[in-house]
């Protein structure tokens, strides 16, 4: 029997991956399990989406331009535009989901063995694909104590080697929902120059930003316009996952020229998903004031309420719809599995991500779960009643 | 300026994408194209596929199983057992076309580095998606004279080295139309089985087998199975190619694990596409026998005509839906370009693909081009009128 490749024996599981057994024993025995382990929103995909598709007059289904249909992405500039990104239709390419923007950019900007800077706690996923690309992620840690703000310049180039190639960042952030301070970026823009780094920037959260806080794109930034790539998504926009729609964006003309032969190597992107997409750009804003302000009242209760428990600690998040709390508890990992393994409260549990898949770092964030606030208010009372009682009772407590 | 990727920088283009700024000038002109130079069928797609998509009841697009959904494996398993591939649901990942099915059983079984032997002429995106994962290509050659039947086994192990780690075949095949047979797979089978290696097989083409010649699959070949997996496609059985449904099957359970984490880092597969191919799985046989008898009329159509045309040679494929001719001329590349650039015959001229694009051997293939039939008869009369014309101007022309 041949043997699977090196990179396919090392490719990581996601942090949640390993709960889903004790998941699904916890259902088969009839626990209802609030599930605020991922970023899959229950928050109605807009009409505008779902009716372009059901409408559209298909006789043959073909591939599209291999960067995407020109009418979507002329109209997906003007949406760029609205939030003073200045690009055109020639500097977007749509990809099949933000997966695979990722996955694009990566082998575009990154060789085998070069290092890749990324604040942990960071989404999960960018360890696949720099495993699949062979990247090396090297991290710099962010704290909950400061509600995970960027780590100082100085801890970067701590880490800065003759193999760093770039920075990745995810703003507003997942797992952390930290919205990064133009300050922040400034400097991020600064240490990109000195070092002329690539500047790799996951945007795909830029609808979720609250408290009246200013969202700062890394494509904002001048003087850098060629060192940077955003990687952007329609999924949690409009609330549109399936659609598996996401664009890579950049100013650089060879990173684009590049990136365009991996697209066409791989045809074109979803027709159905970019149809519902461009016809989504005309969502009235009451759709999304309707969503953030729900957004708004779910993080609200559900870090109050954290908060409120003894031992526990949740920064308040102003992006996203992730917060990550620290509890008091010996290990996320034990204690996740036993709420699915060996708790229940009147038949309910609640399903978390633990905080350690999100980190490089070994031993970092052990007593920290993300909690992703997807689900309506009603269920969130209830996760959180079923979180307070596990507590109580939960042997591996540690004060 | 940071610089892109050495891969970035030899990520090979499609032999086509050369020619496109010379179609769009003659198309500015006025002048219309016959295209034969790509596999877009003008087939329609089965009204049981768009049907589906138009009254699916959608209120949130959510992730798919990152496999897949469930009810489409179950069914696809199914359809599967139909061809006498006996496979379940836990043997498929559903990807993003036939291209990520590929890219996926790629990563998953070869090592940077690793050569993997395919028999040339072969589909020219293999060379990105090698160059992506740093596989090497290593060609065999088969030839026109024999309708590029298999090539010898000897001609298979001459090549073989300690870094062979897999074979890759296409069956039928695009470019050549070549169907395998089963004397021809059950030696692969024994060489396969001697050295060890994997064998990728993409019969995304299954559907269009002519003349009462039996389709072969890597999966009817016993003895094998942990060496064996299936790359497919709806794209061409459909006509759907803007679905971007595909599928990657092995009865190898540690490729399966493994080629799962890909998947999972990429979250799912398009949800539109899932449910139009899960319906057309009930599209009636009436329609394959129209497209089959639509394809084989154009076939018959176009191989006798260009057999006609003095100085030209095309073998009579019995699958898919390309031919590769040999035409009295210098070099396709030259003629392709020639063709759009400085002919028309009544305002018209005609696309096809340079065969060297499809080959790894330098100067192979320089006097032949592809075409792909999939234009109506009238549109293919009015080409193989145009190709006439051309052939008895052509500057190039060598007899």
């Amino acid at each position: 029997m041949p043997k699977i490749s090196v990179k396919a024996q090392e490719m990581p599981s996601s942090p949640i991956r390993k709960l889903v057994p004790y998941a699904d024993a916890a259902k088969k025995k009839g626990t209802k399990i609030y599930h605020l382990n991922i970023g899959q929103p229950d928050i109605e995909t807009p009409s505008t989406f779902l009716k372009a598709v059901q409408t559209a007059d298909i006789k043959v289904l073909e591939y599209s331009h291999s960067a995407g249909n020109e009418s979507y992405r002329k109209k997906l500039a003007g949406y760029y535009q609205s939030y003073q990104i200045a690009v055109d239709a020639s500097e977007i390419i749509v990809t099949c989901g933000g997966s695979e923007a990722i996955e694009i950019a990566m082998l575009t900007c990154f060789n085998a063995g070069d290092e890749v800077i990324i604040p942990e706690p960071f989404y999960a996923n960018y360890n696949g694909f720099s495993r699949a690309s062979d990247v090396t992620i090297v991290p710099v840690r962010s704290y909950i104590n400061t509600g995970f703000a960027l780590p100082s310049i100085s801890d970067f180039e701590k880490v800065i080697t003759p193999k760093t190639k770039g920075i990745m960042i995810c703003n507003p952030g997942n797992p952390t929902g930290y919205l990064y301070t133009k300050a922040e970026l400034e400097a991020l823009k600064e240490l990109v120059k000195k070092y002329d780094l690539f500047l790799l920037s996951d945007e795909v959260y830029r609808e979720f930003c609250y408290d009246g806080k200013e969202y700062v794109s890394v494509m904002h930034l001048t003087g850098i316009e060629n060192n940077v790539v955003l990687l952007d998504s329609i999924s949690k926009r409009y609330s549109a996952c399936g659609a598996r729609i996401g664009a890579m964006i950049t100013k650089n003309k060879e990173v684009m020229a590049a990136a365009m032969k991996f697209a066409q190597a791989r045809l074109s992107p979803p027709s159905y998903g970019q149809i519902g997409a461009e016809a989504a750009l005309d969502t009235p804003a009451s759709y999304f004031e309707g969503v953030k302000k729900e957004y708004i009242e779910r993080r609200n209760f559900l870090v109050d309420e954290l908060n409120k428990i003894e031992g526990v600690f949740c920064p308040k998040p102003s992006g996203a719809f992730y917060c990550i709390a620290q509890l008091p508890i010996d290990d996320s990992d034990k204690f996740c599995q036993w709420l699915l393994e060996s708790f229940n409260y009147n038949n309910q549990t609640v399903m978390m991500a633990p905080a350690s898949g999100f980190y490089s770092t070994k031993g970092a964030g052990t007593n920290e779960v993300r909690l992703a606030y997807v689900l309506n208010k009603e269920d969130l009372k209830n996760a959180i009643i079923c979180l307070k009682e596990a507590l109580k009772i939960y042997p591996g407590k540690t004060n």
